[in-house]
């Protein structure tokens, strides 16, 4: 494992050498992942190789690994919550240095595109067409296996000790910030709690439901505390996940299989805030779901959220009354967050004690170890399952 | 026809006499309307009774008349879309008094229910029970022919040449501003210029997609217009719309059915506009119309404003992606305009000559006539009917 060491007045010289580490490759839909040595080449122009230390496993990792997302192919290295170390870059990377502490961003920001300039969205539009194609900007991939390329996930591929990533696709973070929490950042937790901060902005006083009480949910869960709204409902249906709810600040609980019958969730959640939640945010993936969650909303003005990913070719339908009595329908990905602008912010709420991390972490598992983490996720008791890249 | 009328030192006592005039009575589903000598009681407690000098006819009146909206109830006296002077008040009307040019509101605004004061919607709550029934707030009508009750419309009715509201629904306006023009502030101008100004607050230099190009759609231009919206796309399948839409100030007239095979109107409106509209408004109330306004709608930030108002049980659908990708749907009644407090200003804007008004007028009948209005509003080339209540 080469790493490409530079001292603070050296230029970083383009790395050249192709490094031989383990990865987690996905061969095919619905098999297991497979621990192989691949290659993987060095940074382009304008990319980054980082050596990921440290990776979350999330929803959307097993989702295109069961095939059933209609854009998923393969061979790929998935994973998108990666933390490490930057080992090389390439030609006219001025963002990040050798050495530096960084987080993968699957959305990435460039800063120069019409989105980045608009000042209304966080969804770069850099490199989406490759990105969503599985290859580098320039049409590539820089991973190979037994001869073969693989495809790159999400811009990000974090499942190898080894990947290399646009410049603009990583953020560098405070180095006093530990590796095996600052991963969670690059997904589940900015994802909710940028949905409660940023797309939504809380209002203080404000009424707030959440849909699904897994990292997402519980994420929004503190935005909305730090936003310090009056009343923070968290909805699922494993009734252990009262107490996970109640620790990152929810004040009500409600189990929607347990309510009387001929009672709704969306019933239940108007009596409980007297006509409708101010906001309310799905966090399941569930088109159902979705809709309660919007008819749950306070007439006049509520919003509702879609964090969630729906299964392919699935729809989300209401009565547009519900809308033109004033209720607001939309969505957000990576919560609103601009990764390289606004994600150091959040390292430091981190640090500052004001945005939870650790205690996301259920599971730790090492790399050989990492389809055990596929399976733990499917059960209630894990939140997040954090893989140290070590072998 | 008794006018109570007062000096400005005299308190207006209340006025005591049922006044028997003509009114337009709707007695059943389906049906004309059915011209009828019918008997006004006086106003009661935070009541006006005004004398309608003219009313339009809106296709929500032919909506309840057809039968088809499940709320409607007969016999009824429709009409909401009205202007005319305030005859008397009851007991504790501070807001109006004899003598004043009045507008009827369907959309009430009390300024002291929980909507009224949240500072976020037009949707007053005060009367929507009752209003919802077809009865004043105290729960009875004021309106009685050969010896049966008929029930109120949307709180209004001004097929009548004398009705009753809510103090809360009327509001005084100029008096130099012409009657017959004025009614058409109570709804479809109103409520399109409103959905531009205030729902969406359409941003200098944006593109704009108006679906309808009727009373609602033309004035969504007209406030895309005052907005400043750099590129104002009018979408009807009527070609003779295309004149109408750019005298009020469209840049662009498509036709979907004249697009060439193949292209929807979704891939069009995306290529005119770069990527998507930064504003779609479905003024139609279909509900495939609404999808693809929504749809047509700029990836990140685009918004689609629902006006149009669907058949009972007809729904909206999309992909969840759409949202979670940006786009935000919404809606609004009444342009999201707060009657008492701003339609004073909608009318100063008439008279100054940045709202138009006469040029949506293109039939005139008189009450006899009325059933001849809702004829013609099915044809193409009507904009507005307005009706003078005179016999």
């Amino acid at each position: 494992m080469q790493r490409f060491k530079v001292g603070v007045d050296q230029l970083p010289l383009p790395s050249i050498q192709v490094i031989k580490c383990k990865a987690a490759v996905a061969w095919e839909a619905g098999k297991e992942l497979s621990i192989e040595d691949i290659e993987v080449a060095p940074p382009k122009a304008h990319e980054v190789r980082i050596q990921v230390l440290y990776t979350g496993v999330c929803h959307t990792d097993a989702y295109t690994l069961s095939g059933k997302d209609p854009e998923g192919a393969f061979p790929i290295v998935l994973g998108h919550e990666g933390a490490g170390l930057v080992e090389s870059v390439g030609e006219g990377v001025t963002s990040v240095k050798p050495g530096d502490h960084v987080v993968a961003l699957y959305t990435p920001e460039c800063k120069e595109c019409k989105f980045c300039k608009s000042g209304k969205t966080n969804l770069c539009g850099k490199i989406r067409a490759t990105q969503g194609k599985g290859v580098m900007p320039d049409g590539t991939s820089r991973f190979t296996c037994k001869g073969k390329p693989l495809l790159h996930f999400m811009g990000t591929s974090t499942f190898s000790q080894y990947t290399v990533v646009a410049d603009i696709s990583c953020v560098a973070v405070q180095q006093d910030a530990p590796m095996d929490r600052t991963c969670l950042l690059g997904c589940g937790i900015t994802t909710g709690y940028g949905a409660a901060r940023v797309t939504a902005n809380v209002e203080e006083g404000s009424s707030v439901a959440i849909f699904g009480a897994g990292c997402v949910g519980l994420s929004v869960v503190q935005g909305a505390v730090v936003n310090k709204a009056a009343k923070i409902i968290v909805v699922d249906v494993n009734p252990a996940k009262e107490e996970w709810s109640r620790k990152f600040g929810a004040t009500d609980f409600v189990n929607p299989t347990a309510l009387p019958q001929g009672t709704t969730i969306v019933d239940k959640l108007i009596e409980m805030t007297d006509g409708g939640c101010d906001y309310t945010f799905d966090c399941t993936g569930n088109v159902g779901v979705m809709r309660a969650a919007l008819e749950a909303c306070h007439k006049g003005w509520g919003q509702s959220i879609i964090i969630g990913v729906a299964a392919a070719g699935q729809e989300i339908s209401t009565r547009p009354f519900q809308l033109v009595t004033g209720r607001v329908w939309k969505g957000c990905a990576f919560g609103g967050i601009k990764g390289r602008s606004q994600l150091p912010g959040l390292v430091s709420d981190y640090l500052q004690g004001s945005l939870k991390v650790d205690e996301f972490i259920t599971h730790r598992q090492t790399l050989p170890e990492i389809n055990t983490s596929f399976e733990i996720m499917k059960q209630g008791d894990c939140i997040r399952a954090v893989v140290s890249m070590k072998e």
